[in-house]
């Protein structure tokens, strides 16, 4: 039979303490729906004694009547007092959660410098904590802080550790990297030993990444044993994160064949991890594995024509198994097999025998030449391509733009922009201010713009890269822009390349617009229905 | 003894294939000279066979009279072709590298799929080019592509590869996981089996990052008896990465116990990892292990008070050992030692205990925590720490500027601008045009300069970087320039940040003035002597 593995998503607890994420009690129910979605086995919603949010995240969360076990965090009770009488106990047993997570120390060191305690006292915390929490019905997953630390230097207290939660009545007994400082070799040697000796018990893995082996060591303890593996979406975590669940379920489920989560649900793996660093509001790496938008993007022309043949020659798994798609970067590393594979996924039928073909890869090449770089600008492609294909129509007539930046000593620089332009049969001319000049110009075009193609306000400018081609003549030389813009549900990036930084930008900026808009006609309707208002786009304010 | 691991970086080669990493030839040169510095044993820089750049980067990185050994990199002879007649080989063998990485394939699959040949042939075209390149005196490191998966499905193929190479004198056997799909108990089991089958042989490793497991790979292989490992800084490589060296040196070096680089040289990991980022203009992420800004960054209230009783509660490491730093929110003591030694390293005499110093400290930190950065800009520190000393004094007095750019359909796009300021207790008010903004406003700048610090026309601008700090909000959100400045005999950058890109631009402009005239006062004489000529200062044209 294949061995199960629990997943315990602890993202909404130990992920807070990434640098820069902060989540509110609603981001964290929202995230706690799309995480029981996926099929996590316990979501840990926080530390209901030392946080107002965690409180109020652990009421709500009851209304939802998730699959998942809701847990909720604490560390033993203090030195010397009953745990009768301890308050985050008493509210980790009020707070509704279904299971509690209670971290004790498992290494002597810190036992005496950070509790400053006996290693007695220590036990007898742990033991009556988890008594505490059993006969108040809650199942208990006992964290053994820094047991890897604690098993190198004194094993048998770390192991007496492990007894003494087991004998209070502990469900899990979970091995904590708290540092982040252990090999997987070791790992697996104290896992291995631990399964032998205490065959009864069910061991969990929580390691930290501070060696980037976080997910080699997860699975080095599953290898040896453990049953339950503690992590956070997308590696959040405080220091270098803990170990990334979005790497370890697949590489449990697809590498090693055992069962994580229902088969069908793998697939949402990336729509899981971009969610999630939506409502952080963190970056996710392009290159994040299995599920970053270039985990599976191929750049060598070697790479692209043998890809062409047979996927399975440059990739480790099919994309589509965890939610994620190929994609083939075009570059001037590549040639014209990546830009008709391009053309494919992206549905746009370019015989590579076509006049129109080949047309279309001398412009991008002639482009390429002069600076433009698209393998990080996939709208500005799909723009060419689809412009080969007589898809695409301008959003409007060019007329002029102008954009002055003004400082003088003691106040505050000012940006502001004018931009000319026609649509249909109309002139417009507007100004817009901004906190920098490409801030200014995107409002002063949005004003012209957005009574003609009112979906513009759904996106907005998210990512801003400025590189200079050639450096021998630093500022009198090329700059090539990359702007990334989103909306809603996605992401998309374009480029623009000038001997000036504000021309560059805007032409980017031109392209996220039209790229926005694809498909879109002037809402000629909208503006006479709005005709009595004053227009922006006339006013020129 | 301590067995020693050979470190080879192909930054330069396989890290040039990641998504959005374009390096010029100068960009290459810099960062070899940063690796030799750091003590990496191999330097792979291109493939001179496929690129103008790269054999750019060959002929001149010969001058720079490196340590480290200088690679070329390339595939075996075509299918049915003779190894003489072969363009890419004979480009390798002209490039003056000393060494050849030679790429063949070990995948039965992927010759017949891929290569389209016969297993035989295959095997010809690896002893073929590694004779040629032996025979023209290079010492060659034979690059066994998807080595692991080669193995896997067949295993005597996959070794008749390696024998080949090694009889055709193969220096190095590198066994590479080509698509990352490898798991490290797999990587282990191969190793050690050819370990025991070709005990003469000197094995490598070279691992991708699909399942984030590109270090754990690497290390499992040298737990095996690799001798050397192939990675990248900052792990930069096609879809997610290659391994990357800034864990797995330290991870060889303070875990395993292994001889990598010199002792002394391990902690200008720090520096070499942020150089390198700043060069690529990639972002760094705060939370990369060992070299990550927030690597030792203690955020949890008991982290932090256990911390400051003994930093090993919650540091796997002491992060100086990497030349990174603890930050904890409490504490502002972290910095003030490396200021005060930079100081000194600058022959400026701070007192650490003097107000000067302390505040000075203050001073940094603050606009570190606005978003500056000082490690890519040392002449801007460096006036920082002599203007504590009083030794800096203004070039002028600043009144303001106007930066304008226009644009009209059919035109040139037009950037001017206008610079007002005093100089002693004169007015100037000049104008510039240029190719951008930041060239206009050097332009008007120097105007209003040249008469009064005739050095001037002795230093440019080399290079000019922007970055954006939050990316957030984008466009209106923080952006940090760095401006590199040259005269004929040195290089300094310089740091401006604003909201504002201009602004950010005239800040770090007017900072590498200031520094190219370090020591000079306005020459009073010169405008004197040239008072008949007519004054661009004056003239505002």
């Amino acid at each position: 039979m294949t061995r199960s593995i629990t997943i315990f998503d602890t993202t909404l607890r130990d992920g807070t303490q990434g640098e820069g994420i902060s989540l509110s009690a609603d981001d964290k129910l929202k995230i706690a729906i799309k995480l029981d979605e996926l099929g996590v086995h316990y979501i840990e919603g926080g530390n209901p004694g030392s946080n107002g949010k965690d409180v109020e995240f652990f009421r709500r969360v009851q209304e939802l009547g998730l699959k998942a076990k809701i847990t909720a965090f604490g560390s033993t009770r203090r030195k010397g007092a009953s745990a009768e009488d301890d308050e985050n106990l008493k509210r980790i047993a009020e707070s509704g959660a279904q299971a509690a997570t209670l971290v004790g120390k498992s290494w002597d060191f810190h036992v005496h410098t950070a509790l400053q305690t006996t290693l007695e006292e220590n036990l007898a915390m742990i033991e009556d904590s988890i008594r505490y929490l059993k006969k108040r019905g809650l199942e208990v997953i006992f964290d053994a802080e820094h047991f890897f630390d604690g098993y190198k230097h004194n094993s048998e207290y770390a192991k007496s550790v492990l007894r003494a939660a087991s004998e209070a009545g502990a469900d899990w007994l979970v091995l904590c990297d708290t540092n982040g400082g252990t090999m997987p070799d070791e790992i697996r040697d104290a896992v291995t030993a631990l399964v032998t000796e205490m065959p009864e018990a069910r061991l969990g893995i929580h390691t930290h990444n501070d060696c980037e082996l976080a997910v080699a060591n997860a699975l080095s303890a599953v290898a040896a044993g453990a049953l339950q593996v503690q992590g956070t979406i997308n590696g959040y975590g405080e220091r270098c994160g803990n170990a990334n669940l979005c790497s370890v379920i697949p590489n449990l489920q697809l590498k090693f064949g055992l069962n994580c989560l229902p088969e069908e649900k793998l697939m949402q793996l990336v729509p899981t991890a971009r969610y999630v660093s939506e409502i952080a509001n963190v970056h996710m790496p392009n290159g994040q594995p299995y599920v970053g938008s270039a985990a599976f993007a191929h750049k060598g022309g070697i790479h692209v024509s043998a890809i062409l043949r047979d996927s399975r020659t440059y990739e480790h798994i099919r994309p589509e198994l965890v939610g994620n798609k190929q994609r083939v970067l075009v570059s001037e590393l590549a040639g014209q097999s990546n830009l008709i594979s391009k053309a494919q996924e992206l549905g746009i039928d370019l015989d590579p025998k076509s006049p129109q073909a080949s047309e279309t890869i001398n412009r991008i090449k002639d482009l390429e030449h002069r600076g433009y770089q698209f393998e990080g600008a996939d709208a500005s492609l799909e723009l060419l391509l689809r412009e080969a294909d007589g898809e695409v129509q301008e959003l409007f007539t060019f007329e002029s733009f102008k954009m002055l930046v003004e400082k003088s000593a003691g106040k505050p620089v000012v940006s502001e922009a004018f931009v000319k332009l026609r649509i249909g049969g109309e002139s417009l001319y507007t100004a817009g201010e901004g906190n920098g000049p490409v801030n200014a110009l995107d409002n002063a075009l949005r004003k012209a713009l957005l009574h003609y193609y009112p979906k513009l306000t759904d996106m907005h400018l998210s990512d801003y890269k400025v590189r200079v081609l050639d450096d021998k003549e630093a500022t009198a030389s090329k700059v090539r822009v990359l702007i990334e813009s989103r909306d809603a549900k996605n992401a998309w990036s374009t480029v623009g390349v000038s001997g000036n930084v504000i021309e560059a930008s805007w032409e980017a900026l031109v392209d996220s617009m039209r790229y926005a808009l694809l498909g879109q006609q002037p809402q000629e309707t909208t503006a006479s229905v709005h005709g009595a208002e004053p227009r922006p786009g006339l006013l020129n304010h």
